[in-house]
């Protein structure tokens, strides 16, 4: 296989993967005096900060994913291919990827992170992690497939294990998880299964500082901690899952948690490749770069996002693995490229940060702007309307428009389909590549 | 494992599928004196005349399907669990499940049809279905990853076999798809694929009879053909597809199509369980009933839609498989029922033929009605509002019209997305319920 895009006069840079850092440099770079190669192994971007409510049955894969090749019509300059890259050859300035192997001149990383089990194959083996939409699809069907298994157990103690949620990690993924959790409970699942008690459905987030939303201000962990006990939640605070065998989740604090559903949002780790031989690596396997993004020991190899370790006084782990980060450094970088390509003065990345937020339920967010906090309604409709805009393709703004106004005003969630059932005990542990899929009947 | 339903001073009517029949007993059924149970091996209800634009990345599966919880919530006599029927025992009354045994006082078959290969295993291997979301998305993704590889390929030949889709049949999805495949190839493709040469794309139909759609009138057969070479397809009547082996589509006729993406439409069989032993089977395995919808040989089995088989002389080999017939045998049934329970005379079944169409391209359908036959814009506008009108859900409604509304201004498919990887060749022969999909990464 050879992989054939035209040759062209001006440089080649290479961008791996197509998350929000390497589509933003992608489209800073259009019109410019350079070849531009994506690759990433889906034909398509996932907006991962909503992966949470296509797992609770709110939206859509298909709202929530772009397909790349869309974003880059009509650009001659830009190519893209489904690939997934082996290694690096830096001596040759070559990737060896599954189609080939690709020339590049100047790299861009941008491959982002994956789930950290942080070693424990017990816990990967019998968790569920939801940093891609089959992983979040995946989760929608466990959690549907309990509640049917629920109503054909006699034992109450089995009953109660199948609608026992733990969710590992109360960062900003594990707090919105839950309070969705807390939303079905509430509203949907009562009228689906009137023949469970679903007084008895727990939802556990299990947190290993001394708050939720540890990211955030105090005042938002407060406020978030509030809201998800009202609705619920129990919370574990300065406590962690520290073994895990599809049924009894044992703590640090030495409680044991009988539970069939274990949600894992408790870390993350770079995804990267073989071959950077002279780059260094901090905490989380994160790639260090300097102040231009560019990866140690390299003229021509950069980093931006969740994969890059930029550390600075403020942020002596390098930056928080968000969205805006990514987009900020791409933009900094595809300026820097031309810089360079010109031996023009490069320009130091500089992060503004534009603040977090995370959403627990109707009506219920929490907001940490620059100059200004709150929660609340307001915090919610503001998370909303953050969410949408940044929400890749008009197609997909609509689309999920029309779902949460249909959920708001119908407290119902309308996509609780066990599409493809999950199988959790037969699970084939392979590269997603490999996934077999065949549904005759 | 038991199947636990409160017992009732009613008699126990089980209806097995929660297709168009299935779910239409279901309701009229609301508030009757009878305990109703619903099985389904899924937990949703399928709209089966838009799987074709699933498969062409139109619309989202979510959006196609309903769970069949919701359409019974606050309905204190209906039951729903999710479970295969292995079996029947007639003398016991009960059906054998993989959820225990089942009670019956009076048992409805609507199980519908599954995909008919005529015993061919080697097409049946190689062969796409479409009879089902996780089908119809495996289609989606093997036409995407059909041109992502032909991007790879140096040789014509193996691009040309790579963009070559023959679809086998040309019934109403046949010819949907092609219509569909059409679309992508104008208006879509070349601007994804704009290194390929999509003249080279070529959508052939391989049809047995005379003329596509030879269900409907003439008049509608020849504008959909003359709509569909129009938009480029390539129909090839009186001609069949002998053997597949992934490559080469041995025709009838001799002549030989080497193609990747094999689309078999080619007809239908009654998808029914052992235990029948008095009842009759007509072709494709539909079970023969009396002018009641009851099943030869037994007073309490009943079987409606496509698995049944009601020969007239108006329909020697049963009605059509459509939902129109589904719906009404099941909306007679109900009464039926009902009039059996309190000795009254029953109503014989009487099919009120409300025509048919279908849909090829934009602005281009053809509508037989009773009293008038129409084709083109009016008729594809009538086949949508229908389609809208029948699709079950509203938040369906909303999201495929605001789909048809985006594709249609756009002359785009937003959803050509890959979520799960197609992979001929390692596919695993078993039922859908054994699926293993883990999609860790």
């Amino acid at each position: 296989m050879s992989i054939e895009i035209p040759n062209s006069s001006f440089p080649r840079v290479v961008i791996v993967g197509g998350g929000f850092g390497g589509i933003q440099l992608a489209k800073s770079l259009r019109d410019k005096e350079v070849q531009v190669l994506m690759l990433d192994k889906h034909n398509y971007h996932t907006f991962q900060p909503l992966l949470y409510q296509v797992a609770t049955g709110g939206l859509e894969p298909d709202s929530i994913a772009f397909p790349l090749r869309k974003i880059f019509k009509h650009q001659k300059n830009i190519f893209f291919r489904v690939a997934n890259v082996e290694s690096v050859n830096t001596t040759a300035q070559k990737l060896v990827t599954n189609i080939g192997d690709i020339d590049y001149d100047y790299l861009v990383i941008a491959t982002g992170s994956t789930t950290n089990f942080f070693g424990n194959d017990m816990i990967e083996n019998h968790s569920m992690p939801m940093k891609s939409i089959p992983e979040a699809l995946n989760l929608r069907s466990l959690i549907l497939q309990s509640f049917e298994e629920a109503l054909l157990k006699d034992s109450i103690n089995e009953q109660e294990a199948l609608m026992n949620f733990v969710i590992v990690g109360g960062g900003p993924t594990g707090v919105e998880t839950a309070g969705a959790l807390a939303e079905l409970k509430m509203h949907v699942l009562p009228n689906d299964y009137p023949d469970l008690d679903l007084r008895r459905m727990q939802i556990n987030i299990v947190e290993s500082s001394d708050r939720v939303l540890n990211s955030m201000s105090v005042q938002a962990s407060e406020m978030s901690d509030k809201f998800l006990k009202e609705m619920g939640v129990m919370i574990r605070t300065n406590d962690a899952v520290v073994s895990y065998d599809g049924r009894n989740a044992v703590l640090r604090s030495g409680k044991v948690l009988e539970t069939t559903n274990l949600i894992w949002t408790a870390g993350v780790k770079a995804s990267t490749f073989p071959g950077l031989e002279k780059a260094e690596f901090v905490r989380g396997g994160r790639i260090k770069v300097d102040e231009y993004n560019k990866v140690t020991g390299y003229e021509n190899i950069y980093a931006i996002g969740d994969v890059a370790a930029m550390i600075t006084e403020q942020y002596p782990n390098g930056h928080p693995g968000v969205a805006q980060v990514a987009l900020q450094q791409a933009k900094n970088l595809s300026k820097n490229i031309i810089n360079l390509i010109n031996n023009r003065k490069l320009t130091p990345f500089k992060y503004f940060d534009m603040g977090s937020m995370a959403t627990v339920g109707r009506n219920k967010a929490v907001v940490d702007l620059p100059f200004i906090r709150f929660q609340g309604f307001f915090a919610w409709f503001v998370w909303m309307f953050l969410h949408l805009l940044f929400l890749v393709g008009f197609r997909n703004k609509m689309v999920v428009l029309i779902n949460w106004i249909w959920n708001y005003f119908s407290y119902d969630r309308g996509t609780r389909l066990i599409i493809r059932p999950y199988r959790k005990n037969k699970q084939i542990m392979q590269d997603e590549q490999d996934l077999i899929i065949d549904a005759r009947h």
